[in-house]
Parts: C-alpha cells; sequence; structure tokens
C-alpha cells in the first residue's frame, strides 16, 4: 500500500484578491493523504486549523519531542484508532498575525476563503462531499475558528473539535491592554507603526508581541475603513478605558456570546468537542467551562474535557479529537 | 525651641466594638506634633492614611534611603516649604489586610472609626477644627480612602491628596483572579480558609498573596453576612465569570464612578491633588487619568501629575502633595 | 513591673570617622531593655545585625501580619521561652545599602565599629561582659556578619544565629553579574556614577537593584583605594569573564572558605546556628547546606535547620534561634 | 532553470549504530539543492547545524514572519548574494535534546556521525571536496558545534560559522543549577527519572526544561558509563557545589578553553565568523567578547558582529554569515 503523502496545494484564493493587506492571494496548503489513498474511493476530510501567527504548514513543523502531523496521522491510521483520512491545513495568516478565520475589511475575507478552499479540496480530491463527513478542528485561535466556522457553516462542517479556543475575550485579551500601552508610551505611533508595517523585523528587535497581537485581534473584531489604523481599538489609548461600542462588536464575536444566537446550529453538529489544559497560560481554562455550560444550558450536546497541561506543547491532545472525529463519523 | 514629637496614641474605637473579624479596638496611632509645637496654638492637621496590608505605624519605618514621615516633615518644616502640622497616622488595617477606609459587615465599620479619630485628635490637640484646615491623603489604598473620605464628608476634610489611589477596578483589581483561581485549585477550600484565618503563616510559606488581597477588597466592597466567607467574590471560582451584581457593588465604591454623585463635594474642597507614577506596576495609572478627566468633565478642579517611577519606592512624591496642602490652608 | 523599652542610642563611632563615603558618624542604635531592667543586675546581651539595604531600626518596622522585635522579645519573654535579655541592633549602613560588617577602604572600618559599639554597650547598660553571654545573630547579610564576627572575635561573642546568611558566593552574587552588566550598557558610567552618588533617587526611577548590589558588595570584598570607583569589580564589564585576583579576595571573605582558618575559633562557641528556607530565592539554601557540611567535616558542633519558606517574611524563625540562644546560656 | 530541491536523506550512521539511548540509527537529513543543480558540476557545501532539542528538519519549519532555509537561500542565490551552494542540514538530536555534535559514551558517536555523513554526501552529490570549499555553520548548540568540528577538523571545514554559540559555560549553564535542585527537590528521583525517559510527555506535563537541558549537557561533557544516569553533573545534588573534576571536563569542551590547543588549526581557516545579539537571554554575548578576544590574542583572524536582538527570531542573520561563506570560498 502507498504511504501517505503531504501534498501542497497553491490555492489561489478568489475571496482573498485585493486584501487590504496586500497579503498574498495564493497561499499554500498542505493537504494530507492517507496510505493507500484511492480516488476510486471517498474519504472523510478534517480541517485543521492553525493557531495565531502560524498557517497550516506549521502543523508539518518538526519537534523532536511531538510527532508533527503527518507521523501522527500515520500512527493513528496504522493501529485503527482513526479511519483513513483527508487532512487540509489551511493558510489564514495575515501579516498581524491571524484572521480569525473571519471577514473583515481590515484584513481580508478569510471566512469565505475557508469556504471557498473546501469546494476546491472536493473538487480535487476524493472526498466524501456531506457536512457529516468533514470536520473542522484547531487549538487556540484555531480553536476559534474551528467553533465560529462550525457553528455559522453546518452545511459545511458536521463535526468540531475546539482545543483550548480563545474565549471570554474578558479573561484572555484584556490583560495584554497595559503591555500594549507600555508599548506605545515609549515607542510612540512610529514604532507601532512600524511594527505593524514589518512585524518580523520589529519583534527580532525586542517589539512587543502583545502590542501586534491586540491590534491583530481589533483587525479581525473591529475593523474600521475609516481609522488610520484600519482597525479602532477598544480601549482608549491615554486612559485604557474600554470603548464601549468598539468592546460590543469584540464580544459580539466571542463564542460565549455567539452560542445563543447558534444553539440550533450547535445541536445539529454531529461532534462538538471542547478542551483546555489546567494551565493554560493564556488563562482559557475559564472561558472554555463557561462556554461548555452555556452549552449545557442550551441543551446543546458536547464533549468537554480538562487535561494535566499549559497551552504549549499539546498536538498530543489531536490524538484525542480526531479518535472521536473518526468514531463519530459513519464508516 | 522643641523637636518634634512623634506620641503614640493607644485609640480606642467604639466603632470597631464587635467588629466581625474581632480585630483589635484599640489601635496606635502616630500622631506627629511639629518642633515647638504648642498646645495654647492651632494647627492644621493631616490624616496620612497607609496602604493595603499597612496601618500608620508603618509611616515611621525605617528605609536607608527613603526618610521616615518625621524625618520628612521636620525638614520640610525646617526650611519653611511647609508650615507647622499635626500629622495624624490611622490604622484601619485589618486581618485581611485593610478596610479600604470604609464601613462593612465583613470586617468592621472603619469609615466611622476615622471619623471617630478625628473627633479624638480634636478633643485631645491643638487643632484647627475647621474642615478648610484638615487634609487627609495617602498613596495606594490609602490613596482611596483619601479621595472616599474627602467627597463623602468635606465637612470633615477639605483638602485631599490622593497618590496613585486604587481606580479603575476593571484594570487593577481583574487581573488578580486567575491568580486566585489557580490558588484556589490547588489549595482548595481549605487551604483558602487557612490563608483567612491566619495571612501572615499562610504567607510565610508561600501563599498567594493575590488570593488574598482579593478576598479582602471583596470584605471591603461585597460583604453578605449570610455567605460562609462574609462576602460575595465578584466572579465565579469556577469559571471565573463576572457576577455583575456583585461586581456592581466594587464599581459602586470606584472614586471614577463615585465622582459624579459626588460632584457638588469635590468641587467644594480647597484642594484636590492626584498623581500616578508613570510606570506604575499596578496599571494604576489609566485610573488616575480616568479620574482627571472626570474631574474636568464635572468641572471638578484639581491638580494632577504624572512623575518618572514606578508603584513603590515612592515616600518622596509626599514632599510635593504637603506643599501643596500646606500652600493652600490659609495661614 | 516596668514594661519593655526601646533606647535609640545616638553612638558616635570613633570607627566610622572620615569614612570614605562620608556616612554619617553617628549611628541611631536602638537598645531593647526587658521588662523590668534592672540596672543592678547583669543581662546577656545580643546583637542583632540588620540584613543588606537595612539597619537595626529596621527591625523595628511594623509589619501587620508580623512582630516587630519588642513584640516578639516581649512575647518570648513573658511566657518563660527566652530569659531577659538586652537586644542590640547596630546600624552598619552605607550608601550603597551595607558593609557586611567589615573593615574596607571604600566604605569604612565597620568590624570595628561593632568592637567599639559593644564597648559602649556594656559600659552603658547593665550587661554581663563575658563572652559566653553576649550572641551575634542575623538574617541575610545580617547572617553573614554574625558568622563572621562570630568566628574573628569569639573573645566577644560566644554564641552566633545565622539565618539564611550570604555563603557561596559563587551562587549568590554571579547571577546578578548579568543585570549589571545589562544596566551598565544601557545606563553607561554615568548612569552607574548616578547610581552610586544618590542610590534613592536612582532606584526611585528604576535602576537597577542589581547593579547596586555587586557594587555595594565590591565595595565590601575587593576595595581598591586607587579604582576610579573605590573598589574593583571582579569580573570585566565588557566580556563578563571572572578576574581571578578580585574573585579570590571575594571568596577569602565566604564563610564557607573562612570556616577551615576558624575552626578552632568556631568550635569554641557556645552555641552556633545556622538555618535556611527550603524556597530561599537568593539560593542560600545550597550555601547553607555547604557550611553545615563544612562544620561537620571540621568537628564543628552546630545545629543546623531548614524550613519550609522562602528568604523574606521569616522573623518567625528568630524564635528559634532566641530560644536556642537563651537556653545555650547560664543563667 | 529547475527550481531549488530539498531531498530528505533517510541517512544510515554506522557511528550511531549501538548508540546508548536507543536513539535511531537512521536519521533524516534534508539537503538543499540549489535552482539549477546540475549534477556534472560542483558546488560547496555548508553543512548547517541546529540548535538543541532541534534537528535539520527544523530548519525548514516555517514561520509566517521569517523565512525558511530553503526560501532565504532561493532569494540569496536569486539575488547573486551567495553563489550556489549545497546546504546540508544533519540530525544529531538524542533523546535528551541534542548531542553538541561530539562523541560521548552517554549518548552515541555523534561527531564521527557528522563526519560520516560528509562522506555520505560527497559521495552522492556533485560537491567540491576540499576543506575550502566546505563550510560548517549554526546557531546556538549548532554554533557551538560549529566551533568545535571546525577546529578539530579542519581538513574537513575550512569555513566556520558561529552564531550565539554556546560559550563561557560558567555565564550559561550555571544558571540553570538551582533550577534543575528545585526541580529535583519536588519532582525526587523517580520525576528526573520520568523526565529522562520520556521528556516530550513529561515537559507537556510542566517539568522543567533546565533540569533537563543540565543533564543533555552533561550527558555530552561528562558522559561516565559507572553512574547509574550515564552522566556525572558537575555539582553536587544536595549542596549544589561545583565537583571541580567534573566541571574541568566541562570547561574542556568550552571553545574559550579549546581555543588555544586549537590555534594553529583556527588560524588556518578562511573564514571564522562569530556574532551574538545584544539582548541574548541566555547571556551568551559574554561568552562571544571573551571568544573574538582569545582569538585575537592567539592571532586568529575572524569576523566578529554584535547586533540589536536576542536569542531567538535571528534566522535573518544567516544572511550575514552565507553571504561571508560565499564570497571567502573561491568561485
Amino acid at each position: 500500500m502507498s504511504k501517505s503523502q503531504i501534498v501542497i496545494e497553491e490555492f489561489h484564493s478568489q475571496s482573498l484578491e485585493g486584501n487590504p493587506l496586500n497579503d498574498p492571494v495564493v497561499r499554500r496548503v498542505p493537504v494530507y493523504l492517507p496510505p493507500g489513498y484511492d480516488a476510486s474511493q471517498r474519504y472523510p476530510t478534517v480541517y485543521l486549523l492553525a493557531a495565531f501567527a502560524a498557517r497550516g504548514l506549521k502543523l508539518l513543523n518538526d519537534d523532536i519531542w511531538q510527532e508533527n502531523i503527518q507521523e501522527r496521522l500515520d500512527r493513528l491510521i496504522s493501529i485503527g484508532e482513526i479511519q483513513s483520512m483527508i487532512v487540509v491545513m489551511p493558510d489564514a495568516s495575515t501579516r498581524y498575525g491571524g484572521s480569525q478565520y473571519l471577514n473583515s475589511s481590515a484584513t481580508g475575507r478569510y471566512e469565505d476563503a475557508i469556504l471557498e478552499l473546501v469546494q476546491y479540496i472536493d473538487a480535487k480530491y476524493a472526498t466524501h462531499q456531506e457536512a457529516d463527513q468533514r470536520a473542522v478542528m484547531g487549538h487556540s485561535s484555531g480553536g476559534y475558528g474551528a467553533l465560529r466556522l462550525g457553528m455559522r457553516h453546518t452545511d459545511t462542517f458536521g463535526l468540531v473539535a475546539a482545543h483550548a479556543p480563545d474565549l471570554y475575550f474578558e479573561m484572555v485579551y484584556q490583560k495584554d491592554i497595559p503591555h500594549f500601552l507600555q508599548f506605545l508610551e515609549k515607542a510612540g505611533e512610529e514604532g507601532l507603526r512600524a511594527l505593524l508595517d514589518d512585524p518580523g523585523a520589529a519583534l527580532a528587535k525586542g517589539a512587543s508581541f502583545y502590542a501586534l497581537a491586540i491590534c491583530a485581534m481589533a483587525a479581525c473584531y473591529s475593523p474600521n475603513p475609516e481609522s488610520p489604523w484600519g482597525f479602532d481599538l477598544p480601549f482608549d489609548t491615554f486612559t485604557a478605558e474600554v470603548v464601549p461600542e468598539v468592546w460590543a462588536l469584540w464580544q459580539s464575536h466571542d463564542p460565549i456570546h455567539m452560542a445563543a444566537n447558534h444553539a440550533q446550529a450547535l445541536r445539529s453538529l454531529k461532534l462538538l468537542y471542547l478542551d483546555c489544559g489546567l494551565y493554560d497560560e493564556e488563562n482559557l481554562l475559564y472561558g472554555a467551562r463557561i462556554l461548555s455550560k452555556r452549552f449545557n444550558d442550551l441543551h446543546i450536546a458536547h464533549h468537554y474535557e480538562e487535561f494535566e497541561g499549559g497551552h504549549r506543547n499539546t498536538r498530543f491532545r489531536f490524538d484525542v479529537s480526531l479518535k472521536m472525529i473518526s468514531s463519530s463519523i459513519n464508516y
């Protein structure tokens, strides 16, 4: 039987044409084809979403103490823990780090790009094309994307797995505001401009990752074409005061708030999986607990787990969600 | 001329009788009498309030690189920077750290105790008894107390100086919630009980100062005699979710919110002074900016300064406020 | 019976006249006189040495969760845990922080000053004047001073108690060298000069405490009148390379190295007590273990304890050493 | 012209057969072949060594803000900054993290494995086989390996570039000793055993990376087949005391000490390049300065640079060394 393969698709996304940051329109998207892939058959598909400041290619990255995704999938398939699947690793990164897998006037139409990619993959590979044979999953911002896409597009994705997703924005993002303000105080607006123009160069010289991350999130959650930055910050840059109407926009993107409006969709999923590490350094544990509670309140069936570990070095958790996805899909 | 003196008053506070934590009813209150103090004259009085986890006696503490309060006052008087004053250093500490200078069913009637102390001092010392000859000032929680007492009791205090006061509770206190939850997760309810029963012993063995501080503030801002702890926490101890009705209680004690309801009182002050360090590690800078803005919006005259420094080692700022107090009082 | 008293001696030290930093010649030295102090009797004396950046007065500092020294001694005497004693709290601080209780051309003759103080106290108070009725003890740099004075002056001090003393200089001081170098790189020689000229002002504005501490130790261990700074640093300020001949000077002051040369003296002590916290943040635990081992190798009887706690908030350990001192002294 | 290629060699290393950790004998080694690679020509070769806890594959890892090695080489060649080269990315990792590119009874014969790999590559690819057409370079432990291999095998490598290499072991490794001891105190010998047996799993659950790193270095620098761990630690695990004979072994591997014995070899290199970031978080700046000074003292020509940046996110520095390598090689 043939070995598994990683095919790197050069995906030209019409959705990203003319994107405001001039980020690439053609994206390299790794596609995992299982051992013995046979184009005359049909396979379930998993869209595995990368975290902030990453794209699908990163999931192939080498780490001496953790399997990369190909090794992991090969092992799980070979021992019969999961069925043969196609796994697609999109690139929804932006110059600022990440798009949170949504459409924004400040970054581009990344939600559309994912849906467009599904069509592209389905046209090219031997996929089952029913939603209940198509999963979306990810870690951190990738988990956020999985939740978001899953609840908004149940006709596309019938299974969702979110590991330590961005949730409870009050807890996750507000702690970075003082770091942003301190950076701005020292670096000034030119320093912030330099950071946004070339994050790689600025970060290498010691610019604040938090300042960048706050801006990246603002570009996703509160874009504003009339602002000189292309987005509104949810706080006053002098007093740190929350700007309620901007913060309300952020909250409208928080799955904790989105769940009620998408309850029917969430209930229709074949699988809804959520986990978080007990020592998550980004304080994501609490949001995960809240969301699980919301799901219960709304009678949305789901699996929820907490595990011994932090936010990083947790690729081993993919074993759990992949098995659950596999067993939830009808053979 | 006689030297200055520190008299340590043993003040029996009726307000504190039967206080719920069984904290002492008799408090040792240092009183600074200026050089050449003459009981046949009249002196302005300054109530200098200690910070969290401190009482008036701490202001006399020795530090090789900073004058203590007696040395500082002696120097300022001797060079004519300030007039001769009586300075009173109350003890409003509790077993949990501090009372925030307010009345609470969980800690005791500390606001009343301060007013009672004023009467005691006025009865015993040669004070001017008009509000416009009586100032209240402090740093951190002491600054908070000064603002609070000043706006609520203008008949008692006509001048207020607050250095880096507790303000904008969202910014100051919410960052400690994850620390509290992590402590609770590891230490359990017995660990929390042990911390509250004997903070000194628990802290020496490594218990979380933040867990204690959060409880101390809850005891001040959201006491609840029906709760097993004597207070309500403003967040869920499992999910970290804000409990809106409890948080609203906290906010009602935030000077940022109090200012509007006390605008007339604040306008009547002879002096309203506020400052904060540019590098304040507790993020108090932003609250100070907000409050100054509120004051402006409400047409409340005040002095506002930012200085190069952090939250600690800032006793030198007392020079600024003491001079302003002195020059604001009619000789 | 009369209450205990703290008498603040204004001690004019001839040893400190003309000291190179122009630090005060007259020092304020608190002396604890036990309840019922009777000048017609004789009392054992304990010299309690302050830590770095502190002087005896600091031992009287107020802390809401820890007794100060007077309260502690009063309690221990009243319940019969210790006999009535006189406790003297010297001031051997310098502008840079501390003298390590030794004679140095860069700071002054502080070892001599302590011995001079003993004579002064013995002349003025009702002390037993035999070494076996006189103890020296302290924490951190105060513990260092106790060990040092104890082993060098057994005719003066017959009992020694050292809590978490500076030991194993490789472990304790070398970790601060990168901090020093980073400070120097940014602040330059003028910045370092400003820090040494007025540490209080510089630290308040954010200068590195470590840079100061390294200089303070160099002034104690490797003074050099021909250096522009008055001392030699034990490392190259560009490469961080250890300067062996300077480092050898430092090591010659490390009790780990001093013990062998003072073995006979150490054996003659009536009490030699040593402890350290298991979580000592300054890594002093290891030096304490080494010294205890050295003592064993050299057949020097001593008490050694490790306790659950860190480097700070450990005044409660004085109970242990004071009891041991008391019981080791013949009534 | 054909595009560049990455060929992943499955290199069976005879040197690693029977290695004591049972680490793989077959290693995957990426080989970069430049655009238009033509087997009838001859190319210079660069061996690019990975850092600790990494293998050659990691150099291909994706990072949204930094080019990977293929993109970087393609760009540099296309704009004429460097000539066409073959770049080989060895795997000398071990279960503990890394081998430091040396032979050790505790890990295996990794120095030999590199030399064996050179023969393998030369047999298979169109390389120039003279030392002055073969470079070795790397970052951090990879920079260490480059220095080490370069000075010991000038017949193989005629050019050396070391970015922020492990140097001045006193500064780099000793700071981790307290972390190791604290881990051992809490986790015990079983915890340490678990960490060494399966670092990936232990680190994911929060084990100390420093404890592992110290052991990894001991396995390289002070192996001991008679020790239960397979290596000796250079410090006592109870007292942290340096064990001089073990530390001497470590020092014998420090390039600062090795330079003098290999001066003639180092002088014979066509290129010797060294750099370090001004804010290197591992304190490697000082060792780099020392080594540069040693080189000068020994009349060893070299290029030395310091740059604005830290220890991480510094792939952009490869541009500098690659250009220098390219221009130093005769076309």
